[in-house]
């Protein structure tokens, strides 16, 4: 008989719970997640387990980072699942609160970072991160781990919250972890479940349009004009897609370069709407 | 020979100092001030030091809380005093970082509290109060105290302050201390100093005027604009005073009353032209 990860679902258990392991002195690693786990969570939860005695992971679909018109009741919800899935890959613990214990009558705070947050995602996504910034400050918060894993799937969320955590000096190490393929490629997203076959089928043209680009750099190509084409040329494969953006970006600023240099971000998002599914992803390319 | 209390400059150094506390199981403090010390910082001080293993004053004049007509460059530093008196009063470590310190270059972060912010000295003061919640947000993630004091002079910084604590899950008890006054009435501030002698006998007009609306309560009146009224006339004893506001709010929301009922705070501004002083006092009223 296989006993079950415990499940806390108020900011006062699982306080006690990560209290008690730390008055042994053990360490904390923390995975924040929206549920419907994949093997990217999973090689996050990994991660953790690699590296702090304790490993905490929270599953909260969180409202405030979906717009009006998102996919925010559709977003999926398998908890039971999560929990068996998270366990297995190391976790200790599963903290899932309520909306209500996230956000109690009369919550007014939110958390924004400048900048970083305006390009990519956050011109077809506004609010998006102050939602993002918002909770995972309430989850660093709460759990006051030692790491926290984020994948770089989502590199401006990534980048973002790493400036977030060093801008409000929160004593934690925001751990990087690389992005989960699918054998075809496809970045794995708790979105792609929700693709049509159609869809599904066309959805590894993305990463082969980074890839595309990361070849041409490698035989000298540093154009960004000539390398946005290729990018925007090899989406063309997926006619069910609709490109939302194409950027070339520096890594650390996420600002627009003309040129490559030093580490840039390739990061696009492409919607498909005849599931109503939008799909992002990136790759990191140095001169 | 006295020893003097230790002062550092650095995130690094304070963590430093209060992780060596910390691992000997101490509790920790803390009273963030802008300098310029007086009873009221010290009555905070003095709270702190009765009810924690450690005391850490942060002196720190925070740039972002001023608007760009506001008086930052005039704002009076006077370090190695303050550093005697909190010794005095019985802090244990000072931190006085810098701006760079606080502000790196490539700082983006921003905490607002919507709502509260928005009346009060929020109307006068656009931008103050995210500069607050910033910089207090950042200095108890360096100084991670149990506790923090603060004043309830500042009415609406205290009420914002601990709206934000408690809707970003800090673990940090936010701890108000009563408004020390001089002997007229006139409540402590560092910004006492710079009015002229003509001002500074006028000054004690705000608190007669606070004073008279609660004895009009105690009789009775529950009225608000009938209380706005009268305040406004003992104002008229400060006649270099031009009045910014007079407000009665409910003291958990912030929002205007009409008539008073439960637990209402009575808060006003002043400013005296003369030296380019601005002057905020405040009472809470029961029904």
């Amino acid at each position: 008989m296989s006993e079950t990860i415990p499940r806390v679902a108020t900011v006062a258990e699982v306080r006690r719970a990560i209290g008690e392991v730390r008055a042994l002195g053990a360490s904390v690693g923390m995975v924040p997640t929206m549920g419907a786990l994949h093997e990217g969570h999973l090689s996050l939860i990994r991660a953790a387990r690699a590296e702090n005695d304790t490993v905490v992971v929270s599953i909260f679909v969180n409202p405030t980072q979906f717009g009006p018109n998102e996919d925010l009741k559709r977003y999926p919800r398998m908890l039971a699942r999560d929990c068996e899935l998270s366990q297995a890959a190391g976790a200790d613990l599963v903290f899932c609160p309520t909306e209500e214990e996230m956000y109690p009558a009369g919550f007014a705070t939110w958390v924004d970072v400048e900048g970083l947050t305006e390009g990519l995602c956050g011109r077809s996504r506004p609010g998006h991160f102050r939602g993002v910034c918002t909770v995972v400050t309430k989850l660093l918060n709460i759990c006051a781990p030692d790491r926290a894993y984020f994948g770089e799937k989502d590199a401006q969320q990534l980048a973002v919250i790493t400036r977030m955590v060093r801008d409000l000096d929160m004593p934690i190490a925001i751990v990087p972890c690389v992005t989960v393929r699918e054998s075809d490629g496809l970045a794995m997203s708790s979105r792609n479940v929700r693709l049509t076959p159609e869809e599904r089928a066309e959805a590894p043209a993305l990463y082969r349009a980074l890839t595309r680009a990361k070849e041409l750099v490698a035989i000298g190509e540093r154009d960004a004009a000539v390398l946005d084409r290729a990018i925007r040329d090899a989406l063309t494969e997926a006619p069910l897609g609709e490109v939302d953006y194409v950027e070339i970006v520096s890594a650390e600023t996420l600002a627009p370069v003309t040129a490559i240099a030093g580490t840039c971000v390739v990061a696009l998002a492409v919607r498909f709407d005849g599931s109503g599914t939008r799909l992002i992803d990136n790759i990191r390319l140095s001169a």
